[in-house]
């Protein structure tokens, strides 16, 4: 099956387009935890006891793990083994290196670790890229419209009338011979995220960037679903999984991810 | 001391403008290593030992490590420790995230790890660079122009009459106010390697893509040189450490080595 027909299987199973980011800061995990062995492990797991139905996804940004060193491993490999089957996870590594390379990064995120798909830079081009789409069944996000405000340093250039990250799109959508890429819009790009989706119909868009970043969930949820109101992956971390930095915390992030999901699903209702 | 400055000192005290990319794969690595309990390391090790006269740089591709899992931290750290003070060393990394999540990369390589540079993606701008760049006295080095096919994709789509990868260029030339900043340009781009050093005539450049994938040294060392003949990173990995598949695999690195820092000596020679 396709890395697009699984995404949008649990979408449906879990009535979810969110995706929550497990980006574990061990300098916020409760202070109940640090007494465990591993307590990124215990956050992550008790997390994803407490969301699993919520969600259709969750990610884990790569650079909160390694910061910890040689244990991350492990913490990433306990916790891919915590997520249940169906649902999807991220390796959310932005990696993108010439061909032989990229191929050694494949093998790390998807056979060393076992996400079922990862992030990657486009500047390097196709070679750069395509070693992480080998296997139909794993997806590739490629960065498109990034969230944050660099983003207009190249990602807008004009290249023959249109913005790089459009240049971008229009390659992702020639690569995408096996319905396994998607693409990363930020959500404090409505209008783009708009013209983006006009462009993919299909593809499945990791949009970051609501909550702590300050983009707008209506509209992420009206620009980035495709025309069933589906595959948009709408990532929220820091406002689900610290929504209590007490004993609560897995209650607490239930709660706010219950709630997160409502909201998605009720701007689906209205424009979908 | 500015990175810069320490690259200059180690360039003039050995006399060199080789890099050693020690990209080691397991499946390369003599059979007569493979009894020991870390064969990476004790590779590198005898590498390093039987070369470090020879370079002003190592560098280390983290997808060759991050493949082997857990155990890779254990071989960068001790493949780092194993490299004489006042040699460089770069973390391959290609790393480039939002300001916070780039931060963690940078604490992961300059921290958790102790490279003396690392390499990045421009893609998102700068403030996915930009903290990567905190200490002086380690460099950065941004991805201007890249040795492989895929750079045709879109770091040579014209902006405003320029290619990208000139538009990169200028911001990190605006970024670099602290001599810490470096690009990578591929040796398979001779004239656009010239056109760089125009650009930044001061700047340390990182040059892949002799040998293997068949860029010219003589242009790399007359282009990618500084006026005074320096500042150029000339790597090279597979040619030199797997000069030999046997048992005298360290010997034939060190005359592998011994022979290309000649060379690009020798053009040094005729052209500063």
């Amino acid at each position: 099956m396709s890395f697009s027909s699984r995404l949008r299987n649990v979408q449906r199973s879990n009535a979810s387009l969110l995706c929550i980011g497990l980006d574990t800061d061990i300098r916020k995990v409760p202070k109940s935890l640090l007494s465990q062995a591993d307590p990124v492990t215990a956050f992550n797991e008790a997390i994803i006891d407490a969301t699993k139905d919520l969600v259709c996804a969750y990610k884990l940004n790569l650079a909160f793990y390694e910061s910890l060193g040689e244990r991350s491993w492990v913490t990433i490999r306990k916790t891919l083994a915590h997520v249940p089957a169906g649902i999807i996870t991220i390796g959310d590594a932005k990696r993108g290196d010439i061909g032989n390379t990229s191929e050694m990064y494949a093998k790390a995120l998807f056979n060393s670790h076992s996400f079922s798909a990862c992030t990657v830079h486009p500047y390097m081009g196709k070679d750069s890229v395509i070693p992480f789409a080998g296997d139909p069944d794993r997806g590739v996000f490629v960065l498109a419209l990034t969230s944050n405000a660099g983003a207009r340093d190249f990602q807008y250039l004009k290249v023959r009338g249109k913005p790089l990250y459009a240049h971008v799109i229009a390659r992702v959508k020639k690569w995408n011979t096996a319905d396994n890429f998607g693409l990363v819009v930020g959500a404090t790009r409505p209008q783009q995220l708009r013209e983006t989706r006009a462009l993919v119909p299909h593809m499945p868009l990791l949009i970051p960037g609501i909550g702590a970043q300050g983009g707008d969930l209506r509209s992420a949820v009206r620009y980035g679903c495709d025309a069933a109101g589906e595959m948009a992956v709408i990532n929220a971390s820091r406002s689900i999984i610290y929504a209590s930095g007490g004993v609560d915390f897995a209650e607490a992030a239930r709660r706010a991810a219950f709630a997160l999901r409502e909201e998605i699903n009720s701007y689906r209702a209205r424009f979908f």
